[in-house]
């Protein structure tokens, strides 16, 4: 029964046939056994890996049943020997931690040597309900409570070589009952490295005490599992989908992406995509709060929103427009060449006469008669043009970038001054252009804020009649 | 602190103001009184709704405190009574789910008479960790694991008046805090009808153990639950979208997907979708298993699959061709117009000559000779056309449906005789269109399947002169 099963599920992984050897993690204890057992009758062509985890005296003894058994069954065996302990305090991790680092490691890096198709371990139906509860217990979402999977590939360990737990359906009791009836011999394993004090508990105390409640519980959570199994995919594939949709640029300790596309969708999937932001603006920020993420979305979801949050682990939120920065401090943002001004000193232009910024743009002037004035003036379409009055203007204009105490007087504001920096914020321009975005200037004045709008005090009158046409014209690359 | 937590989580709720009221569910405990203090210092219009459940001495005594509460308050109060004990033994429910529905049923009502905006009860975050250890206990999925929601709408009692729980991030020792500090005087309810026997051991025993595992688990479950509700929204948006592109058509007892759209999607959400299907056959059908699901996909995915499976509550699966249907034993499918033959006579037909057969198709036969033998005779591409050699025809030709032991010489099988039902089911006729499928006869040979092949015996060789051209096409509606 137990081994239909097995087959079943391992036709359903979709093993390539028995060419290549399967290389299978044999500790010597029940689950193992059964596993290898299986497969070998089952003709699987299989190479059993053992590791001594120097943890316990019997450790020695244990491995040379585990070779024993692989001469009796003709199969290949590799032994490896770790010091675990010395690893866990090197590493700051718990005695568990440490073997599992290690065990995988050293099953993987046989698994390449022998150019096997899979890694199969035998974690057992209680151990997926044990991790699920473990989850649940530290806290979890679906990727926690879905537990572990038939296959995983790519692995932490390898994007080729699949890991495989082929007794993932199959309960511990099962187990003892199929090496009773196949006389198979299982080492005691008395600290049962696998699991350590914690998931003892779990397994001998939570469990019990929950099957008060219903006796059913494990075979209930076990499918639990299996079902959020089907919906985390489901889950995966719609946040890539919507990740394509809304993702503008990633670069070393930044992504932005496009607010309005973001906003589009439901609060669950803004969830995941800022999540998802905030994990490739950081990669391994691992502490990622449910607090965080629902500050973010909090804020650019409010209507009245400022255009900076500061979030955890030296991050920060930047709105631009419609792009929402997510960033490390310190991290170089592209600037998408905004036009900019020399932050350190004045540029004259002379009329007519051109100055080339230092961020790829260039101001062109030439004097304009009355009578030549273009439609477009009136249109006023092109915020990078602008018509200003001659006879007001200072010849050199001045090119600069703003100054602490800057005002500037918007036409069609009846002359009324503003502060420059409450002009530009309504004006909806982005934080980090604002310092050095140009300005065009006659003596102190400032006459036009290209791309924004032109000084009420140079504006063209009825009897103006020398006037001064002035671009802002990007240079065309290559 | 509580209070503004649930203003801002009634803004977000998104109520439309404080034009209509909203009616809200005193019990008279701690939390209802703390929800209503924090409403009406809000300032929202309300009305008070009391259930006396008739299930304890001194609910009378529940309900004047709670009506005079109303009264010292300024606000309107609706009481309602009913024998919940009764109303359980007759509906043979528990005690806990004939009170909840009494009184849900209750709220509605007076929601529905005074047009309010909203009905809202008082569950704290406690209850919502309570509410998913229960679901998990017993079985869930993604919607039971993420428990209750502040917002539900529609919802099992309404269309269009949203049940809000704006308590529900509010724990347990939050809310006994407020009525201490505002001198709120909550009513002592022992049997805490809310709270089931089950619940209270939830309460009482399981958490507080639970609690010496991590004592933050409260705190986490309910997170767990907030992030599950999110991916529970993504999950749904996909199964809808999902579903708009594999529903064939649905009817009474039946439903039919697309096979190969629905095959195009990972494992998770076909598993969605079957359920549904099967939902959508028969509506109400609750005990949907996980094995049942299973199975479908089992079959629908397994190369070698039949036609037909039995499933739970009187369901079956049929593929015909494209076509999963899901049904009910004795619906009635839809049979697509498939040309069939009276199941109970036979019909004559001469050449020429025509015949109208019952399911809007008609036969036409007409003399052809040999030089008039158009080239789609050659081409052979509809299969809806014959020519047939005249010569070994008997004339009038006979129409009928199968009858046991029919056999066939399908052209090009060298004289080779068939089962008639063999052929039929290679040729991927659909169970349900064999039985009457019109077969055109000489005597008792079969001579010509419309829209499978013609008879070796009757094909037209070097030597025939005489040729009958036949044809069954689709009359044309309206």
């Amino acid at each position: 029964m137990i081994s239909i099963r097995l087959k079943y599920i391992l036709q359903q992984i979709g093993l390539s046939g028995f060419t290549n050897p399967i290389l299978v993690g044999i500790s010597g204890g029940p689950d193992s056994l059964c596993l290898l057992d299986i497969l070998h009758r089952a003709g699987y062509p299989l190479i059993i890996a053992h590791l001594n985890h120097g943890l316990r005296p019997e450790a020695e003894a244990d491995a040379r049943m585990v070779k024993q058994l692989a001469a009796d069954l003709g199969v290949e065996f590799v032994l490896g020997k770790e010091d675990v302990n010395g690893f866990a305090l090197e590493n700051k991790l718990s005695i568990e931690e440490a073997a599992r680092f290690l065990r995988y490691r050293f099953l993987f890096s046989q698994a390449r040597q022998y150019a096997v198709q899979a890694v199969a371990v035998a974690h057992t139906a209680n151990d997926q309900v044990e991790t699920i509860l473990m989850h649940l217990l530290r806290g979890t979402g679906l990727s926690g409570l879905k537990g572990m999977s038939y296959v995983t590939l790519p692995n932490a360990w390898s994007q080729d070589i699949p890991l495989i737990r082929p007794m993932l359906s199959t309960w511990r009791e099962e187990i003892v009952q199929y090496c009773q009836e196949h006389h198979l011999q299982p080492v005691q394993d008395k600290t049962n490295l696998d699991t350590t004090y914690y998931r003892n508990r779990l397994r001998h105390e939570l469990i019990p005490y929950l099957e008060n409640y219903n006796p059913q519980v494990c075979k209930l959570l076990w499918r639990t599992a299996q079902t959020l199994a089907g919906d985390d995919e489901i889950v995966e594939q719609a946040v890539a989908s919507a990740w394509k949709d809304c993702i503008g640029e990633q670069g070393p300790g930044y992504v932005f992406l496009s607010l309005s596309v973001l906003l589009k969708f439901g609060k669950g999937l803004q969830r995941r995509l800022v999540r998802q932001a905030i994990d490739r603006a950081r990669p391994g920020l691992l502490d990622i709060g449910f607090e965080t993420i629902d500050r973010v979305i909090g804020f650019i979801t409010s209507p009245c929103r400022s255009a900076n949050l500061s979030l955890v682990g030296g991050l920060y939120l930047l709105i631009e427009g419609d792009r929402l920065w997510v960033a490390a401090r310190g991290a170089a943002l592209p600037d998408f060449e905004w036009p900019q001004a020399p932050r350190d000193k004045q540029i004259e232009l002379n009329v007519p006469g051109e100055v080339t910024l230092p961020n790829g743009w260039r101001l062109k002037t030439e004097p304009v008669r009355r009578a030549d004035l273009p439609f477009s003036y009136h249109s006023n379409q092109d915020a990078f043009q602008a018509w200003l009055s001659s006879e007001c203007l200072q010849q050199p204009l001045i090119i600069r970038s703003r100054l602490p105490g800057d005002r500037f007087q918007p036409l069609g504001m009846d002359g009324r001054a503003v502060k420059l920096s409450d002009f530009m914020i309504n004006a909806q321009l982005p934080r980090r252009a604002r310092s050095a975005w140009p300005l065009v200037c006659s003596n102190e004045e400032i006459a036009w804020i290209p791309g924004m709008r032109i000084s009420q005090q140079f504006r063209i009158v009825e009897n103006t009649h020398q006037i001064v046409h002035i671009q802002l014209v990007k240079i065309e690359q290559g």
